[in-house]
């Protein structure tokens, strides 16, 4: 028997709950791992309050992140063995698979391993972050050196490892972030300008930042309201991506700044990259070489103990830490 | 001393005058022309009134389109010789060009021989409406056979053009046009499916058209209200393009909808293809091949002499006409 986190209602963390199951060997394409670190994700907040893409199906399992070694593995799988160091990169369905527990099955596709230089917490914070940010910002925007991109929420997991890729190309990372309190932590993030949204003009700072030119790329998890003026700083052929809906508001779109600036407006999720095998390939090469060289090093926030996972959840409802939560199994 | 059309204030069909004047010999890199055609569309209505993305400069020169014989050429031009069939693109602004008149500079690279089975008056028809289609549909969406394409304002030039490269490549063109005045033409025209929007449901149409998948792109020169449920009919990757802002009220955009479907909401004009050397040579020789083989074959709705051009100007206003306004020199 294994404990595994599940959920059998809808609800606030507490219906999280650590059970104690008979765990099936791994099927065909499957590989099982007994995780050492696990890392959060907004998306499995939202999946246990009934917010997310998925509904789960009681009893749930969840999670997208793990890093751990192999236990077993099914048939047709020849790429691990038992034993090799593996982690798990978001390229399946909540209804399929979580992640989330002492032993738990994979699809074949789904794993990786990490570079030797990395901890299991690392490991198990770094795919999401990476692919997400990789994804939209090079991938689809072909993000260039000199390029001016806005990250909002950008002490997110995601919001650092955009700004990270953006230096790792020779890009320039501009934080958004509501309040001055995170300042000077972004900077030492690496951001190379950091807005204060709620404290300072937008547009006056874009257009300082860039010299009148605007930005080419904004990168956004939140939407709403503050989208509008988002568009109105970029430049002509800007990319806006939509990556997340932290407020379900409509958009209000100025039609003359889309038509006028020929702009992309982009929803963007991460399964578009991690469900295409030759797109993903190029992710995991890149990544991997971030990683190993140290350009691309997980923040991370606060690690908890399995036995606290709902103490996890509601950190990251806190929207106080800077950087990955992870827990350590 | 030749007749140019020139207006001097901002305002109806009526400020269009055809004054006496000398032209001057083409410049460096410049090509004289004597158009037979004009084509006439509603950027220049939209110029005449002050809404364009240019303002003009009194007094202000105007037109994209013509086709007529090389007059002249300017130094450095050595792609064509005097009394050559050529037609005008349009990549340039108004803010330095107006090809309406009875002799007219053109910059070299919006200069273009056109098929010998083409008249005058199609040639002068042709190059807007197949760029300006080509360019979103092919370039930018890479229409693929099969995709179903929703096509606004379908009786417009532009909206037949692409009406036939969705044809040529063998994808599916539906037309939206706002009542059923227009059906029996539009599938005259072209289209496999006609939805009037203001006497069908939107949504449960193209459901049906579609049996429940989607369309694969959108193609929409007015935005307003009704994109809302144009993204509604919209696949997972569909692509809804604003090519132009007949409405100039924002567009609302629900989030969820962007972001579960991975959409793209892209601003367009065509300047961006006319804009590139290489993207331009390829549209070129997609509309040329087309053109020649007649799976492209311009519509054309009326002729007017040079002298009436107030008159075109006002039945391209009224809305009511099925393909292409030319006018005759």
């Amino acid at each position: 028997m294994s404990r595994i986190v599940r959920f059998h209602e809808l609800g606030g963390p507490d219906v999280l709950r650590l059970e104690e199951v008979s765990v099936a060997p791994p099927g065909p394409g499957e590989v099982q791992i007994r995780p050492r670190a696990l890392g959060i994700n907004r998306a499995e907040v939202m999946y246990r309050t009934g917010q997310y893409l998925v509904q789960p199906e009681f009893p749930a399992v969840i999670g997208y992140e793990a890093a751990g070694t192999v236990e077993a593995v099914g048939e047709g799988v020849s790429e691990f063995a038992i034993g090799d160091a593996v982690s798990v990169i978001p390229a399946f369905s909540f209804a399929d698979y979580g992640v989330h527990g002492e032993l738990v099955n994979a699809p074949v596709h789904a794993v990786v391993r990490h570079p030797a230089n990395l901890s299991f917490e690392q490991a198990a914070a770094a795919w999401m972050m990476y692919t997400t940010a990789y994804g939209a910002l090079i991938d689809i925007a072909d993000l260039q050196p000199g390029d001016t991109v806005l990250i909002r929420a950008a002490s997110s997991s995601v919001g650092l490892a955009a700004i990270q890729i953006a230096n790792q190309i020779g890009a320039i990372p501009v934080a958004l972030t509501r309040t001055d309190s995170k300042r000077q932590a972004l900077l030492d993030a690496g951001a190379q300008h950091v807005i204060a949204t709620e404290e300072q003009d937008l547009i006056e700072a874009v257009e300082r930042i860039t010299a009148g030119e605007g930005a080419r790329v904004a990168f956004d998890p939140v939407g709403g309201r503050k989208v509008r003026n988002i568009l109105k700083t970029l430049k002509f052929g800007g990319f806006f991506f939509q990556y997340g809906a932290l407020e379900t508001d409509d958009l209000t779109i100025p039609v003359m700044e889309l038509l006028g600036k020929d702009l992309t407006i982009r929803g963007y999720q991460l399964f578009e990259v991690t469900g295409d095998p030759q797109r993903m390939q190029r992710a995991r090469d890149f990544i991997h070489a971030g990683l190993a060289s140290g350009q691309l090093a997980p923040i991370i926030a606060r690690s908890f103990p399995l036995e606290e996972m709902a103490e996890a959840h509601r950190y990251m409802e806190s929207n106080s830490q800077i950087g990955k939560i992870i827990v350590t199994v």
